[in-house]
């Protein structure tokens, strides 16, 4: 594993759109190091299924969908390094793909995304007698999960910009970015659409606490790509709201219930309220791999507590007392009453959403 | 100026009730260092005006009640250590009051206690010719300037206690405590007396962004008092309301209108708004000195824009992209329409406020 110079100076080397925290090049996997930004960008070149692992455990790549698609390519990998014969070729696959699979538990798009590679590298193994054709079989796969997470979000994008117009100020709420995704990322999408499309509009970020990914994550990249954006800690996204700043407020989620409660990152719960008080609409961006009908409702949902530290000491540098009680949890359920719309890749969806979520998927 | 050794050991002698954020003992100011909590408790020995001016411009001593009182205390150390004649005594003090009003230019606190000693001196001057009385008589008026901040904010706890049942949960935002004032605090002031009275009540603390006055200060000190606190981020309020935890919300404030609209720490207008959304009933603790007739509302309360680097350097270290534009007011305005009551040293203080608030001063 290195740091690769060039990259380095021209993180995206179009010089425009939002900065890819993945891509493959030269037959490498390039991996954007999240867990230095916004301080430094550095970009790591990977060549094998053990660096993968190992940048998906440390958390350089986060994100359920970069994660997945990491891995993949990480399967890639192990099938362009392969010195062995034929005869033992799925074997050597799968056991990378399973090895892959133990980088981290919760995300549910790696385990998604190494079955289809391994699916993909059985039925290789029995049609393709040439361990070349394999590799660039396994590779399109990998390539292919790459591009629909992409469109997945593009399409996200697409569907949620008509829900704003030129001029408009609106506030997100953690990182639901590029970064997380492939490319767009979900909430985030419609702003980069905008962007591409020379549609101003005015973005307030909160910065997220405990762990800032609004600060360190959604600011960045939305600089990055040029977008107007402004930075808010998350006590002051009412003040924004009474001063006529925000005409819409957007936001990813982890999961959505049946019933369109949503799960997402701690204090959009919060957000929901106040954007509701203020009479401003509340979106939730969500691609179709999110809804979970098999969640009747939110209480369903179980919420992470995360440790105290993140709170008591989050920036390397002890804030409060030792011994405090603290109270963190990672996420928090948006009741559907507060939720004006979910966009998805299939379309905006409206209440009562028990009924709508349902009939995207028959 | 010394770090006085014996009290870093026992930071409140009587070893209960609130950490105290002054005292004067063997003829000497004690200041505790309140830059270095929670992390260290370091009281220093003040011996001059020089030291108290220091103090206060090097923000040691916080809170417009405590700077007040210190600054008056500076005033009685400038006659404890005048080596001149009796013609020369009144410019001598008039000179250490003037030179204690540079030391910050917000606080009217310190402008009003000041003016007093100096209106003190110049009776002492004319009524009192043995220069040992005129300093006993300085001395007597700084510290019943500190005991009439303590009896205020006494009696705002008495008057709010009744507000609150034993076994509840109560949620405050930034400090408006005794390391604010002379003792017990404005809005924490019902928290130690139901502490003294045996009565429990769990609070539950912001940690209050961008300078984490609730995490640095308002956690410690009650901890340190032996009150039950639970610490949160500024965006975990809206769960901790959603479970049932929290039955009242009080804070204190910077300045209140006319006609009931509340500035205070930013953040109190969200936590306002999330109240009345739970049907939580929403404090203000507030002494007399604080409730100003001649600002009709909440309109014309200038609202103080900070620096940048709190948000994105608030810990000692960046965690936001270099170059984002920030928005960072200190205070927000809470229409009083939210305030539920405001608890004064002479009662309790319900709409309308326009009415009832001039009705207290007449």
């Amino acid at each position: 594993m290195s740091i690769h110079p060039d990259l380095n100076q021209s993180p995206n080397p179009e010089g425009q759109g939002p900065l890819l925290s993945l891509r493959w090049e030269e037959n490498r996997l390039f991996l954007l190091d999240q867990r230095l930004l916004p301080e430094q960008i550095v970009f790591h070149e990977l060549t094998s299924p053990e660096e993968v692992w190992e940048a998906i455990a440390s958390m350089k790549v986060r994100g359920a969908p970069a994660i997945g698609i990491s891995a993949a390519y990480g399967v890639a990998l192990a099938a362009q390094s392969y010195k062995g014969d034929a005869s033992g070729w799925l074997e050597h696959i799968t056991k990378a793909a399973d090895y892959l699979a133990t980088s981290r538990p919760t995300a549910v798009n790696l385990f998604w995304a190494l079955d289809r590679m391994k699916n993909r590298a059985a039925l290789l193994a029995e049609e393709q007698p040439e361990l070349e054709n394999r590799y660039l079989g396994l590779l399109a796969e990998a390539i292919l999960i790459h591009q629909e997470d992409e469109e997945v979000c593009r399409l996200i994008g697409e569907n949620a910009l008509p829900l704003f117009e030129s001029g408009m100020g609106v506030l997100t709420h953690c990182n639901a970015g590029g970064l997380a995704t492939a490319k767009y990322g979900t909430a985030l999408a419609p702003f980069y659409l905008a962007k591409e499309r020379g549609i101003p509009l005015k973005v307030f970020a909160d910065e997220t606490r405990p762990v800032l990914q609004g600060a360190r994550l959604t600011a960045f990249e939305l600089q990055q790509a040029g977008i107007d954006v402004t930075l808010l800690t998350d006590n002051m996204a009412a003040v924004v709201m009474t001063k006529g700043w925000v005409q819409a407020v957007i936001v990813g989620t982890d999961r959505v219930a049946a019933n369109g409660d949503v799960a997402n990152k701690i204090g959009t719960y919060g957000v929901a309220v106040l954007a509701k008080s203020h009479g401003i609409p509340f979106y939730v961006a969500s691609p179709l791999s999110t809804i979970d009908l098999n969640t009747p409702t939110g209480q369903d949902i179980p919420i992470e507590e995360r440790p105290e530290s993140e709170v008591t000491e989050g920036f390397g540098k002890r804030t409060a007392p030792a011994g405090v009680k603290v109270f963190n949890p990672a996420f928090d359920v948006t009741p559907n009453e507060y939720v004006t719309a979910i966009i998805t890749e299939k379309g905006i969806v409206r209440p009562p959403y028990h009924k709508n979520l349902a009939a995207l998927f028959s």
